[in-house]
């Protein structure tokens, strides 16, 4: 295996992009990311794209030979990887072993999802997808059904309060509004979040991340040429994914996600690092209550003490660990198929010192944590600065 | 890169499966091929799973970590392919790439699809996102019809008669009689196939392989240790893919598929081998026209002269070159997921000598030849027996 670095980031703009169609925001983000490594799209061997429900959002499956083809990149092998809301995550690990074995040399990682095509009801059903179609969903239950009796739980073992979970919103929002690629750019407070309509207690409406359009793509390329292309390429120092059931009803616990804590402990050991090294992090808070998971089962915060950390300030940037400094997918907006491959644009902006008003200062090593379902996969990768 | 070969195979039975779900197919095949390939399946250490639609199917998305779930292979990374009809086909070459890479071992790849849960209008309408949904389904074309276009064009430009085309469907379903897998076993005539209703002239009903419910799976290790697993492994000496535009109206030409065309150059260029030293093949007939295409642009014969060998037998078993001896998709059936996977099973049974009244006698080497939409994806495969 050889080292892999990421050469070029682009980003389509996350929201309802009523402007645009799933062709042009994957060519938005090509072109950028293309643009951004220095390359001529000739060079690219290969293209994963990372997409989860476009056959039920706009009726489009075939999506990364699509992509390829709106990008002028005939020819080539072009795979679409579907796991949930974990699509983007699990392109970048497929990517990076297709540049890590040798296989590849220039390979080209997307994620893009259009969803504001449907009405909200479709959206979630779509979704739904995510979790067992016929031992859930069927059964009445929606995410947040499934996320809120996580939260629940988690408030019953460890006095977890509302309040907390409404922080980690306010948080992201604050942070979006320092990303121009951000759907929301408004900052809310734990009283509005407290006010806002119930969808599944306690979850409410603004403990959600939201419907969005939106489309990311970096370029890897092997470590030892990356300078060709880039002053600044970023090495991809882990990767690492774990599945579990796709049923809550069928895990040991509900306040922790199994997948996440093995992929985690599996990157660390690969990177030969640990928690403490990782300056920002963006983790996957499709509800709050995801978050303080998160940074539990990846081990910033011994379970139980998360919540209270975002509470103290302590995931803000500048704090001790900036966690989801992109907005989050809260913040941010939570295009499911893009997402995985947006944290990594964000731990590479973040890394190479260019995340301007929301840079965390010092920053040697990142991390990005995204999770399918309601934890079926968690897929994680440690990014780090390669002078 | 080191060597690749297939340890095991499983299919769950073709056809309309009232009797089961998703789940039970992917464990129907799946507790087979663990089976056949006299392993422990705590040894597999990661799956791919393709499957097309089964988000407009049956409602769920994220189909490879069910897999897993289902069948007790927890925590493992698992990974869903979607290349359209060629998910199987590409689901096979990421598995390939896993462990010739030397990043795992044993590597299980699934294909599957549970087609007859919604209507046939309603599966036509699913399957149209393999091509391009704005530019071609939108405006009101289907598959039968973008291959009839092409259909058309070949009878123009080199004579191809429906008679001929006819012959592929007689052929195919004589070779399904055979296989106890296959959702069809009667013969047909060409008499019979030219009286059925018409789809998209020239194609009538028994041009076109049917809607079908099923799954394969097949279980890969290094070459180097397969002996210890199974007394005949087959080695999967090649392994490629290319894309060409989804969109028919932008191709150079309407009588061949580019994309086949660079796959199967590559495959040969890798395996060190010629099209003449290929026993058997399992190419992709989701129309009549489609196998003839298939036939010329692989290089089993030139351009414009695969049909009249069809008509002349030459692709029989006992033939120059025995093409579909499973039922190919049109006799075996087409759960499109599921179908790359498939083609790959049949070609390991018959280098094992194990196809029974099938059997294609003195083979050495076979090919599989997987399409998504009309030819966007195509993926080829050759497979050696190992002594």
């Amino acid at each position: 295996m050889r080292d892999v670095a990421i050469i070029g980031i682009g980003l389509a703009k996350f929201g309802e992009r009523w402007d645009c169609g799933l062709k042009e925001l994957m060519v938005e983000a090509g072109i950028a990311a293309i643009r951004d490594a220095n390359l001529n799209s000739k060079d690219i061997e290969m293209i994963y794209g990372g997409t989860m429900a476009s056959g039920r959002f706009v009726g489009q499956e075939h999506t990364a030979a699509l992509m390829a083809d709106q990008l002028g990149l005939h020819n080539i092998p072009a795979v679409r990887i579907e796991n949930a809301c974990a699509s983007g995550g699990t392109a970048l690990r497929e990517g990076f072993m297709a540049v890590a074995s040798g296989m590849h040399d220039i390979v080209a990682v997307g994620g893009v999802e259009k969803m504001t095509d449907v009405t909200s009801g479709e959206a979630a059903t779509a979704l739904g997808g995510a979790g067992d179609q016929e031992w859930e969903l069927f059964q009445g239950i929606t995410f947040p059904g499934l996320y809120a009796l996580i939260a629940k739980r988690h408030m019953h073992d460890y006095g977890t309060t509302e309040e907390q979970l409404a922080a980690v919103a306010v948080k992201n929002h604050h942070n979006a509004t320092m990303n121009k690629y951000a759907q929301f750019n408004k900052e809310i407070s734990v009283g509005e979040v407290m006010k806002s309509k119930v969808v599944a207690d306690p979850l409410k409406l603004l403990d959600c991340s939201p419907i969005s359009d939106g489309a990311a793509v970096v370029i890897l390329a092997p470590l030892e040429t990356a300078k060709k292309y880039n002053d600044t390429p970023i090495k991809i120092s882990a990767s690492a994914q774990a599945s579990d059931t796709l049923r809550l009803a069928d895990r040991d616990s509900l306040v922790e996600l199994k997948a996440t804590k093995i992929a985690a402990a599996k990157a660390f050991a690969m990177a030969k690092t640990t928690p403490s090294a990782i300056g920002a992090a963006e983790v996957h808070d499709c509800f709050t209550i995801a978050e303080i998971l998160a940074m539990e089962d990846i081990g910033f915060y011994k379970k139980g003490t998360a919540a209270k950390a975002v509470e103290d300030g302590e995931t803000a940037i500048g704090g001790k660990i900036a966690i989801n400094t992109s907005g989050g997918l809260k913040g941010c907006g939570h295009p499911v198929g893009a997402t995985g491959v947006k944290q990594a644009v964000e731990i590479v902006t973040q890394l190479r010192g260019e995340a301007g008003g929301r840079q965390v200062t010092g920053i040697e090593k990142g991390l990005t944590h995204n999770v399918g379902g309601s934890g079926a996969t968690a897929v994680v990768h440690i990014f780090e600065r390669y002078n």
